[in-house]
C-alpha cells in the first residue's frame, strides 16, 4: 500500500505553522549534498560517467572497496515500520517519518554520521527482516527506531545474524547504554557498586527489556521487572519467549504483585511504562534511592516528588536535571562502529559506552543532580566513540 | 545476503588514488545535512521530541501533510539491483553504488532534488516489486536505474500500478526523451517531420525499447527494431512479450535480416545495443541521414567516420558533438513532477519534457553540431521542469 498524500490549502498550512514545530519542519528537515564539485564536464566525467566506472570495476573485483569508495561506510538507515513511535503508538510509517528525519539530523550533528530515515509499510517480522537485508548493501549500519515490542526483538536477533553491519535498535540499546551509564554515576555518587543495588524495572517493552539486560551484564545486585500485569516471575502464566528468559534471569527474591510492592526497600526505580507511582512507593524505598523516571512526556513520578524521598532523581525531560536521552549514546555507537567498520555491536561494546559516558563526568563534578552529562557536552560523543571502537577491536568484530 | 568487506591497507588504496577517479570517489559523493538548525535543546525541542510529536500527530490525522512537514515531497529514490550498470553488466549491488550515489548528486546539482542510492541485494521481479512498494512512504519518487531488461519492463509496470507517486526507469525514459528531443532538432534541421522518417533502432534492451515507444507515440513513420538475433518482425519465433508487442507495433515493411540491412535507404539509426554498424551501412540510408550511435564508451559507429554521410551524428560521450545525455532530462522530469506532487509519469509528460527540451534549441543556434543542449546549460531543467508540471496538471494527474 501506497501513502495517499493529496494536497492542502497555503491557508490551512498557514494556521499549522503558527505552531513552530510545525514552521520548523515545513519542507523537511534534512537534504542531500554532494561532497564533490559536479560543475562542469570534467567534474562529470570524474564523478559520473565514464570515470565512476572504473570504480565500479574495482568494486566487483574487490568488495570491500565499496566502504572506501562510495558513502556506505558512513551511511546509517533510521528503519522504522511506526508501529511505536515515541509515546504515540501505532500511527504508521508515513506519520513516524518527522522522528525518523530528527533522528537522522542527530546523527550527523553529533557524530558526523550520515543517516537516511527509511520507513518501511510493513510490519511482518519476516516482511521487515527480509526488506532490511535487501536494502543492507546501500548502508554502513542500520539503526531500527520504534518498533513495537515484541517484534522489534525478533527483528533486531534476526537482522544480526543475517547482517555483518552494526545493527541496533535504539529504542532497546541506547537507553539501556544511558540508563547504565546514569546508574553507575549515582552508586558512585553513594560508594556503591551495581552489585550493592536491587533495581526494579517497570515496563517489559523494548526498553524495559534492554535496560534490564544490559544492568544483568554490568553486575547489578539483582532486579524485578514488571508489565501492565505486574511483577515477572518464574512461573507466570502466558509469558512471551522474551518475558520467559527475563523470569529466569530477574527477580531471584521471586517477588509478586505490584511494581510499588516491589519498590518498599528497593534501591533503583527505573520507569519505562507511561503508568504512575505514588509517592508512598518511593517513600519505601532504601536510603539513598535513586528514580528514573523515564516516561515522556509525563514521568512515572514527578521529580520533583520523587526527590522528597530519593537521592537521586532522573526524567526524559530536558527541563528537569539528568536528562536521560539515547542521544548521548546512538551517535557515538554508531560513529565508533562504523570508524573500525565494526561487523556488530557486542555487549562489551554497550557495556563500554555507558561507561565512557558515565566516566565524562568527573569526580569534581559529580552531584545529585548531575549524574550524566547534558546532551550538548561536548565531550560525549567523542568518548564514546574512542570507547567504542576500542571495545571493537578488543572483541575482535573491527575491520580496521 | 549481505556485502561481505574487509579491510584494504592505506598502500593499496593510495596505488588506487593514482587514478583521479579513484581520488575523487574516496569517502563517497554524497552527506546528509540538516536544514534546520540543531544547536541547542530549545532547536532539539522543536525539531525533535516533544514538538516533533505533534507533526507526527497531524500527520497521523491527515497523511498528505507528510509531504509538508517533511523531506518526502523532495526526495528520490535511486532504486538498482545492479543488473545493468552502465555497459558493465551484472555487477551486483555494492558495485553499482558508485553509478546511483552520482546519479544522486546529479539530481541535486541540475534539480535541487534530493536523492538517496538505494542498491537492492535481489533480482527475481517480485522481490524488486515489493521492496520498493514497502520503502514507498519514505520518498517522493522512485527512479529506477540499470536493472536488466526484460525485467525493468516488469518491475516498471508492477510498481506503476501499485503506487501514487511517479515511478520512473531511467534508462528507458530519460533516455527515450532526450533522444526524441534530439531527433525532432535534426529533423527540423532539415524541415522534416517525424512523419516523414524512417528510424532503424539497435537494442531491445530497455533504452531501445522505450525509445522506439515514444517515437511510435510522437508520430515517427516507421520503425524498425532489431536485438542480437536480427530485426524483430511478426511472426519470429521466441520473442518474448515486449518484443511480441513490438513487432505488433513497428516494422510496418515487414523488414527482415541484420540492423546493417535495414539502415539502406532509412533515414535515422539509433544504437543502443554496443554492437557496431560498418561505415557501408551508413552510407546506405538516405540523403540527409540521421546517425545516434549512442552505446559507451564506444559508439556503433566513430562519430567522425558516420559524418561523412551523415547529416547529423550524436553519440553518448562528452567529446563529440551533440551528446544524449540523460542529465538533460530525469533532473527537471522529477523537478516538475514533485513540483505539483503528481501521482505518476504519464507518456505525455514524456513528450513535454522532450519537445520542453528541444525548444531549448533556438533556430537561430540550431546547427548539424548542436541538435541538444549541452548538459550544463543553465536553461534545460526549468524548461522541463515547467513542460513537465503543466503536462501533468492537464493530465490530472497533479495533486496541487
Amino acid at each position: 500500500m501506497a501513502v495517499t498524500p493529496s494536497s492542502i490549502s497555503p491557508e490551512a498550512l498557514e494556521a499549522f505553522d503558527l505552531d513552530p514545530a510545525f514552521a520548523l519542519h515545513r519542507g523537511g528537515k534534512l537534504e542531500t549534498r554532494s561532497t564533490v564539485p559536479v560543475d562542469d564536464a570534467d567534474d562529470l566525467a570524474l564523478a559520473y560517467t565514464p570515470g565512476v566506472a572504473r570504480v565500479c570495476t574495482a568494486i566487483a573485483e574487490r568488495p570491500e572497496l565499496v566502504n572506501d569508495y562510495t558513502w556506505v561506510s558512513n551511511v546509517v538507515a533510521v528503519v522504522s515500520d511506526g508501529t511505536a513511535v515515541l509515546g504515540l503508538g501505532d500511527i504508521g510509517p508515513a506519520a513516524a517519518m518527522p522522528v525518523m528525519e530528527g533522528k537522522a539530523l542527530l546523527f550527523k550533528q553529533f557524530a558526523g554520521v550520515d543517516a537516511v530515515p527509511i520507513c518501511l509499510d510493513c510490519t511482518d517480522v519476516d516482511a521487515l527482516v527480509e526488506t532490511v537485508v535487501r536494502l543492507a548493501p546501500s548502508f554502513g549500519g542500520i539503526n531500527l527506531e520504534d518498533i513495537g515490542a515484541p517484534r522489534c526483538f525478533e527483528v533486531e536477533d534476526r537482522l544480526r545474524e543475517l547482517l555483518d553491519i552494526p545493527v541496533f535498535h535504539d529504542d532497546q540499546h541506547g537507553t539501556a547504554i544511558v540508563v547504565l551509564a546514569a546508574l553507575r554515576n549515582a552508586a558512585r555518587l553513594t560508594g556503591r557498586s551495581l552489585g550493592d543495588l536491587r533495581a526494579v524495572v517497570a515496563g517489559a517493552g523494548a526498553s524495559g527489556v534492554a535496560v534490564s539486560r544490559i544492568l544483568l551484564n554490568a553486575g547489578i545486585g539483582d532486579i524485578a521487572v514488571s508489565d501492565s500485569k505486574g511483577l515477572i516471575h518464574q512461573g507466570r502464566d502466558g509469558l512471551n519467549p522474551v518475558k520467559e528468559a527475563l523470569a529466569r534471569d530477574t527477580n531471584r527474591a521471586g517477588l509478586r504483585g505490584s511494581t510499588e510492592q516491589a519498590l518498599a526497600g528497593a534501591d533503583v526505580f527505573v520507569g519505562l511504562s507511561g503508568s504512575t507511582v505514588s509517592e508512598g512507593a518511593i517513600a519505601s524505598m532504601a536510603p539513598g534511592a535513586i528514580v528514573f523516571a523515564l516516561s515522556n512526556p509525563t514521568p512515572e513520578v514527578h521529580p520533583e516528588v520523587a526527590r522528597r524521598h530519593a537521592l537521586v532523581v532522573a526524567t526524559g525531560r530536558s527541563d528537569f536535571p539528568n536528562q536521560i536521552n539515547n542521544v548521548l549514546a546512538f551517535p557515538g555507537v554508531f560513529r565508533g562502529a562504523l570508524d573500525v567498520r565494526a561487523t556488530t555491536v557486542t555487549e562489551n561494546m554497550k557495556v563500554a559506552a555507558a561507561e565512557a559516558l558515565a566516566a565524562v563526568v568527573g569526580d569534581d563534578d559529580l552531584s545529585a543532580d548531575y549524574v550524566i552529562p547534558s546532551p550538548f557536552d561536548e565531550r560525549v560523543a567523542p568518548a564514546v566513540t574512542a570507547a567504542v571502537a576500542a571495545q571493537a577491536r578488543a572483541d575482535g568484530v573491527a575491520r580496521r
